[in-house]
């Protein structure tokens, strides 16, 4: 369900009078995605995506978009934003912001490889590079504040063993220093399902909307931990974790200090998500309700926390040299 | 012939740690182009295109990187220069300025279609109109005093009977005044080789070193030359003329002054090209005989310019309403 927001064709063609794609052929609603309206739209010049914002506040909105745009000028495969004839990416279509991005083609996969997870981190690590000439910035709306926080307010829905789990991995997340880690721009949300590929090549990274500023190190936890997944649980795959690392190195080397907060950080991104999904669960927001979102279960991400809680001295997730 | 200047792989690899698009795996010299030398240069990211500048000055190119920049900004199928970490689009390999762009995939057509014209004619005023807001100005380097002058230091090459046909036609374009015109950035040498199509859709406008500030209305009419063309001469195929029109004219109006100067702006951009024909092969440039540029035929462009000429009163030459 994400076609919250009706556009009619006639809507669109007056829109689109704005840009310099040529005139609409067809508007085509896209079931997917949770929290935007999004549309695949073709004109006489292209095929694009148009993405109407249902809840990111507008002020928002440019830090999200210049991002796009200054990733895909560096020559990453980032949806480029749109400018239109003002020279803005973002306009206004049935009262919500509207943006169009160029429609990149190419599909997610679900059982990655380890050349997908080498991938992976290259394009990682090219991400990060090319955003420390990013002029805005945006704290990782998903930091250790908030999950600090967030614990609090869901606390009272878990079991005893689950609240001793959450409780523990404050304490321990409390002992950790972010501060000294290298930091900038990171995606922040890449899942599988947020990078397509065209036979063996990324071909798109999307959904930049929980991007912001925080360590390096987050971001590749946080991909490692839902790319390297063995296929029957919450263990990592050496081989292919092995794999994304040295894709990233390969560009970017890490640091000792990096070295050193790698297993911590692996539990950090995991216990994000475990705290959002009991979030989405139990404190679904007002706006959630009206868009149908699909809950994804928490407890997968419980299951995530504690197996990377007892993979204390697994040699195989050390950061390569 | 167009690799001009020789790149090694150990030099590309040392290079591109300038950029965030991962490592080198291939780089494959192309032997097509007759300006500069081009590259395809494939790293663990991505396809790309490297260029180096043989004659461009330096001090040219920010205009036209920004122009392209600019324009797949707005949506248009124009490879974009990727900027490297310091967020510079032209950086020095082998002592030549040096350009990546993204690799667009398709071909060109050498017999296209009405519905192919129609597509130019969309994407040509898409061009204009994004051009509209781009900041830099660079006059047409073909303009009509390059014409003018041009004419004189080729007069003497010619046949009486050419020379009477040249003498003329400056008569005559002497007469016209540009100036009342729309103009804005124009492209300048969109022949069917500087557009490549996937399946039935522009995918790439290419070669955008001619660009400059002009009449638009030229530009319509150096591309009508090339892309309506009857298979066997220099006569112009009037429905696919008519599909190009027709397909600019649903962007941008014409005015009523580019209505009365059409026909002429037939002819001017067939003079253009007819003279700088000449000037190739009459006066190479030192740099032409170095890089053993294939001169194309100048009495293509001189037929051309006499099919205009005499195409006076041919009802399909008129702009569409």
């Amino acid at each position: 369900m994400s076609v919250f927001t009706h556009v009619s064709e006639e809507q669109a063609r007056v829109w689109l009078k704005n840009y310099a794609i040529g005139s609409l052929e067809s508007l085509v609603g896209i079931t997917q995605g949770v929290q935007n309206s999004n549309f695949f739209l073709t004109t006489s010049l292209g095929h694009y995506v148009l993405t109407l914002f249902e809840d990111t506040p507008r002020a928002d909105l440019p830090f999200y978009l210049h991002l796009m745009a200054h990733l895909a000028r560096h020559g990453l495969p980032v949806p480029a934003p749109i400018a239109d004839l003002n020279n803005e990416y973002s306009t206004t279509l049935s009262e919500r912001p509207a943006v169009l991005v160029m429609r990149l083609l190419g599909k997610s996969v679900e059982a990655p490889s380890v050349k997908h997870c080498r991938r992976v981190g290259v394009m990682l690590a090219g991400l990060h590079l090319a955003g420390r000439t990013y002029g805005r910035k945006h704290s990782n709306p998903r930091n250790a504040q908030w999950r600090a926080q967030t614990a609090q307010t869901v606390l009272p829905f878990l079991s005893a063993q689950e609240r001793a789990l959450l409780e523990a991995e404050l304490a321990f997340e409390a002992t950790m220093n972010f501060d000294s880690l290298p930091s900038g721009v990171i995606h922040a949300d890449l899942f599988r399902d947020n990078v397509l590929w065209n036979e063996d090549r990324i071909s798109g990274v999307i959904d930049f909307y929980f991007a912001g500023n925080d360590a390096w190190l987050f971001d590749i936890a946080v991909a490692v931990n839902d790319w390297c997944l063995q296929a029957d649980g919450a263990a990592l795959d050496a081989p292919r974790v092995q794999a994304l690392l040295e894709g990233y190195a390969a560009e970017r080397a890490f640091t000792q200090a990096e070295r050193l907060a790698w297993h911590g950080m692996l539990r950090a991104g995991a216990l994000r998500f475990w705290l959002s999904r009991l979030a989405d669960k139990h404190l679904p927001r007002q706006s959630d309700q009206r868009e149908m979102v699909m809950v994804k279960n928490p407890d997968e991400y419980r299951d995530i926390l504690r197996a990377r809680v007892q993979a204390v001295s697994v040699e195989a997730l050390s950061l390569p040299i």
